[in-house]
């Protein structure tokens, strides 16, 4: 029995099996990259395979900025009724797996990727590039995405329910734990069952399963990742697992492809598909790029935009949608001399958490706290390159007002990884369903490249002028065109093709067999008897030297891949808390958002709605935005407790009052969202403290410090 | 003969009836609205039509900032080169109608759409939500989409060619004029026809026409955006037009809607489409956007994103695509009251130039400048809050770097409009494909939100308290619930929905026969037998009174809808020249950006490569980014010249040497890429220049007469 099955009694660990945790902690990117492995799988969910007993021990129950315990059903309330996001076309019955961003998510999504690109793009002179969604059926099919890009479904006969196979086996079998559970008089926790899941399970009965049957059904649950689309279908037969809803077998598991395809053109000849990640059109670039970077290497190109994936049935909020925005990089680098990076000494101190593949295969989930100058040193990461965009990542989770104290760095293990791929990390966020990947960092070898130009012909390669030519003594093939074209007529490039291909074995040999025999006989594919012949005339081989001046070679790519939602929906869980931690209501919530990323910097509440304070205000309001500071202005007739509290929720940080004073002595005050202190002062000192504030040069403590502070209680002020 | 058929002759509207200018000169968006008007003609692109004689007179050859004659295929050829932009999948052949952005094109959009967020969104606070692309089949068929949303089109029976009808007939027609031309030996200007219709505008043989058929095909062809399928069917056979391809005439033209559908979901249950235009997820979300600004009106919703249209065949660069980058608002205003604008008096001074249904209906073009202000005083503007939107309109694309000169706004004619639209108008930018239609600003009154609302049952209402409530008697329906469901079980609710929908006069009648027979029989659609007969014990039905506290309404929507592509293209001619206007080389192409839009701000050139320079370029680089000024080094081999040419091209607007002095005494050059004159003086006096001409305060007249002048001419530099 391996380790993690010890911890499936726990509730926590309970929480993260049977609920939506384990396929959901990994960005469709890297899900993408993986699925298209060596490995004949389809394969969209495997991840999260029983060898990473990483989950359980990691995530116990999920709690707020102050340490409270984390309501989700709270939060999840709170969202909606701000409308950081909403179900998409919810007056419609709604779509599963599509939510629409409203202002405030808009607005948080806005300064995220706004910062992405200022610490990326910017910072490195990235080739920013904004490729289509639609994309033709070739570029898919030849990265892989055609063949292997789905997951197992299978439907129920009786009353066509579309079931996602492993979802379906595991929801059974874990309402069949419950129900031994509860005939042992077991505590189920109701709360941590998946909702949607809810009904199969409860309609379980209460029966106790013989030990073995129990310890079975937990091995199977813990390899469920594990499991192909026949031996799912095995399992349901096995373990005569009916759809509770109806009381027959599902149908054998097919695959499904989980990308949304489409048609191109008026007439349907163009099959096309809406992409599943944003790199594809970086790579089909490549050589305009390195042309663009006047043949500089090493470079990378970002993109960032909407990538699609047709989830069988998703049902995890912005963790799991069909519709997403990504950032990625394609970070271009030269596969030799060990992919070193200019400025790595610039983040080599920069400690990082650490969770590496033999701790995993050991069964445990120890993190390491190290510098990255270190692991690379150790050989924990793979190279400097990889390192540096480590490093790169967990400063901008920093910047972004990420809980750095729930977030990891998980490698794959060497079964996890694509079979191209040297090394890959993902940062993980800890929150409420989990450990979820939002970030994954992969060496993608120079297999993207190798395959489009193998398609296709361009040359994505780099030249470089050596510095000393290199002096090669090899076999070398000559084409007397003039013989040879009549000769072959239309297959002329195929046989030259395939002469080419040969390696310097053969060429030898093909020699020798033209200097004894005047002609040599080929195998090429796509000839109608699949071999030419070529004579003498047609054709010399020789063994001579060549100058080489320059080195050609395909870039290996180094790929930091961002699933912004994720990391969104991440960021609002690690800033939340409620007042109840200071003493105050529970149901006042707080969104510590850094004003960096916050969806408003500053709210404007006037004393009341009295027409006296309009001008006061719109003249602030217009001060702040030449300032290049967001703020919104909260007029209604609400309590200003109540308007501030509102904007508690929205993570707005500043609070501006205009009340009578201010009409007088041009005097204002300023609210800190995370204390709710007050300082009070003249308008243009106020205005400094707000700038030094939002762009990071000064905290509160500092501002408080500075400016006298206000006496008036925000309860005293509601009560005015 | 209309005014318009006058100027056939002339090269300039030849080019404009034979190119792509006719029907390229509406953003999808505003194609879509119109598209869906109570005409029962399918749509796209009817527009530009004979009854607006528009392009004709205005577009003379397009010219450069400098007026120099602009030539197309050198500016393409620039714009490939410097990778503004490229085909899609090139190294698969590429797919038409799709575009990636390189680097220079993606930062000139993201600073186009950075300032759009601040010039309208920020600016007043709208409320930015960011909804899905994915829409299913329902919402669509609601719009109206599903059934008018289609261009005509016909197949070749022989070859399978697929044509897009009205150009099909335009380009046979116009071929044969040009043959009838050659045969009078009057001059062909080659370069203005469209690349793709060339083949067989060359097939058709010089061949002279009766005067009279001449002029009937002109004015087919005046009338060609007109024509419904039915109609260009009968065209095509009534001339004979065979595809020079195959000889054959083409199949009767079939609707071709122009969406991309798709499936969502595992099963093919749920069809879906890409949107079309973003303005739908607003409407859908109007309830909680209305909630969320707590209620109150007028508000406005924003939105940027792609939108899709599978064009038949699109091929006119960025000017019309099949995915697209759209910016658009829904202001919604209560329709009562003069739909005023409490803003509006701040721009009531701008100045534009205006083109009128009246003026265009008079086959003329002739513009008028006058104040927004007087165009609402006198009528030709609908409203105040139209008016506003299009003075903003005209003020952001002024912010941007649009020639105004190039500039107008042009009224749809009547019958142009949707039926439900009151007032409609386009902002156009003249390019060397004629006007192009960059921006619709359209009243959509309260057709979207009503039908959605009606499909669904959602209340897309605002609801106003009154200050004096109102009385009202009227004929009220009781219902007896007790009564009522059994007599109709699951029917209950459409016969009480039949009922509620039942007018004042119906009611009146239904009160009389329930009073004289003791029941009422109703005519229900959805009951097996149409009808419900409803006794006396379950309905009552009485004149009384009823007092009004609130009132409820429609919001009307005004919708400015941004075709950010089109703008991008624009902008980019009309801030393109060449150094031969100032004696230069022809071959020095520039792209004089206003520097809040170029892509990247400053150049920096180490004199060589040099080692010596790097510390000192990295330190400049690391102080501007600092400064939030974007730079890009630049310390390739080629000569300084070279290197300051290349960023003309890409439309950087600064550019800072480091040479020998710089490492002596600090001092850097300043250049200027409209004037290439360059200043030197210390680096911070240098910083505090490229701040205030990067964020506008002051301009390069300004700091050239502030800083010393730099006599090193760029000649000398490059010969050193």
């Amino acid at each position: 029995m391996k380790p993690i099955r010890h911890l499936l009694s726990s509730p926590a660990t309970l929480r993260l099996r049977s609920g939506l945790a384990p396929r959901q902690t990994r960005p469709a990117a890297v899900l993408c990259r993986r699925n298209l492995s060596a490995s004949s799988k389809l394969c969209a969910f495997q991840p999260l395979k029983p060898q990473n007993p990483k989950a359980g021990a990691m995530s116990s129950s999920a709690t707020t900025l102050k340490g409270q315990p984390l309501d989700k059903v709270v939060l999840d309330a709170m969202l909606r009724r701000r409308m950081f996001y909403t179900p998409s076309f919810e007056i419609y019955g709604g779509v599963g797996g599509l939510y629409d961003y409203g202002p405030p998510g808009c607005a948080l999504q806005a300064n995220i990727v706004d910062l992405w690109r200022k610490h990326f793009v910017l910072e490195e002179d990235m080739l920013e590039v904004d490729c289509t969604a639609l994309t033709p059926h070739d570029v898919l099919k030849t990265s892989g995405h055609v063949d292997k890009f789905a997951d197992w479904m299978c439907k129920d006969p009786k009353n066509g329910e579309i079931l996602r196979a492993d979802h379906f086996v595991e929801a059974i079998l874990e309402a069949r734990l419950k129900g031994d559970k509860e005939a042992r008089g077991q505590k189920v926790e109701e709360k941590e069952v998946d909702p949607k899941k809810k009904k199969k399970a409860k309609s379980a009965a209460a029966v106790k399963l013989d030990d073995a049957v129990v310890q079975e059904y937990e091995e199977v649950l813990a390899k469920i990742d594990n499991y192909g689309g026949p031996e799912l279908g095995e399992l349901i037969k096995k373990y005569d697992l009916k759809n509770p809803e109806t009381g027959v077998l599902p149908s054998e598991p097919v695959a499904f492809n989980l990308m949304f395809q489409t048609s191109i053109g008026p007439s349907s000849n163009l099959p096309g598909y809406l992409r599943p990640e944003t790199a594809q059109g970086q790579f089909l670039n490549f050589a305009k790029l390195l042309e663009f970077n006047q043949s500089q290497m090493p470079f990378a190109s970002a993109s960032i935009g909407k990538s699609y994936r047709n989830e069988i049935s998703p049902r995890a909020g912005l963790l799991r949608v069909r519709e997403f925005l990504m950032a990625e990089i394609e970070h271009f680098v030269d596969p030799e001399g060990g992919k070193k990076h200019s400025r790595f000494h610039e983040v080599e101190d920069v400690e990082l958490v650490l969770l590496d593949r033999h701790v995993q295969l050991s069964g445990k989930t120890e993190t390491k706290k190290m510098t990255i100058g270190q692991a690379v040193k150790d050989g924990v990461v793979d190279n400097e390159t990889l390192g540096y965009f480590l490093a790169r990542i967990h400063l901008f989770m920093k910047r972004i007002g990420v809980d750095l104290s729930k977030m990891r760095f998980r490698q794959h293990m060497a079964n996890e990884m694509a079979h191209y791929a040297c090394d890959c990390w993902d940062a993980e966020l800890l929150t409420s369903t989990g450990w979820v990947e939002c970030v994954g960092c992969a060496d993608r070898s120079a297999y993207d490249l190798t395959v489009h130009a193998k398609k296709t012909g361009a040359p994505l390669v780099v030249r470089e002028r050596l510095d000393e030519p290199k002096v090669i003594e090899e076999w070398q093939i000559d084409i007397q065109k003039k013989k040879f074209g009549p000769l072959f007529k239309k297959d002329a490039k195929t046989v030259e093709t395939a002469l080419e291909a040969t390696s310097q074995e053969q060429r030898e040999k093909l020699a020798k067999e033209l200097t004894e025999t005047g002609k040599i006989v080929l195998d090429v594919d796509g000839l109608a008897d699949g071999k030419a012949t070529i004579d003498k005339d047609s054709v010399a081989i020789e063994f001579r030297k060549r100058v080489e001046n320059t080195r050609e070679f395909t870039p290996n790519v180094i790929e930091p891949s961002f699933g912004i939602g994720r990391i969104l929906y991440s960021l609002i869980e690690h800033n939340y808390w409620t007042r109840a931690s200071d003493g105050g209501d529970e149901s006042r919530g707080v969104l510590s958002f850094p004003p960096t990323v916050a969806p408003t910097k500053v709210l404007l509440v006037p004393l009341s709605s009295n027409p006296q304070f309009k001008p006061a205000v719109k003249a602030l309001s217009q001060k702040l935005r030449s300032l290049g500071v967001s703020s919104r202005v909260d007029d209604s007739s609400a309590s200003i407790g109540k308007r501030y509290s509102r904007n508690d929720e929205l993570g707005t940080p500043l609070g501006i009052t205009v009340d009578f004073q201010t009409l007088q002595d041009g005097s204002i005050t300023l609210r800190d969202r995370d204390s709710t202190t007050q300082v009070r002062a003249e308008e243009s000192k106020i205005l400094d403290a707000i700038k030094s504030l939002v762009d990071g040069s000064k905290n509160w403590e500092t501002v408080a410090s500075e400016l006298p502070k206000f006496e008036g209680q925000e309860v005293e002020v509601v009560a005015r």
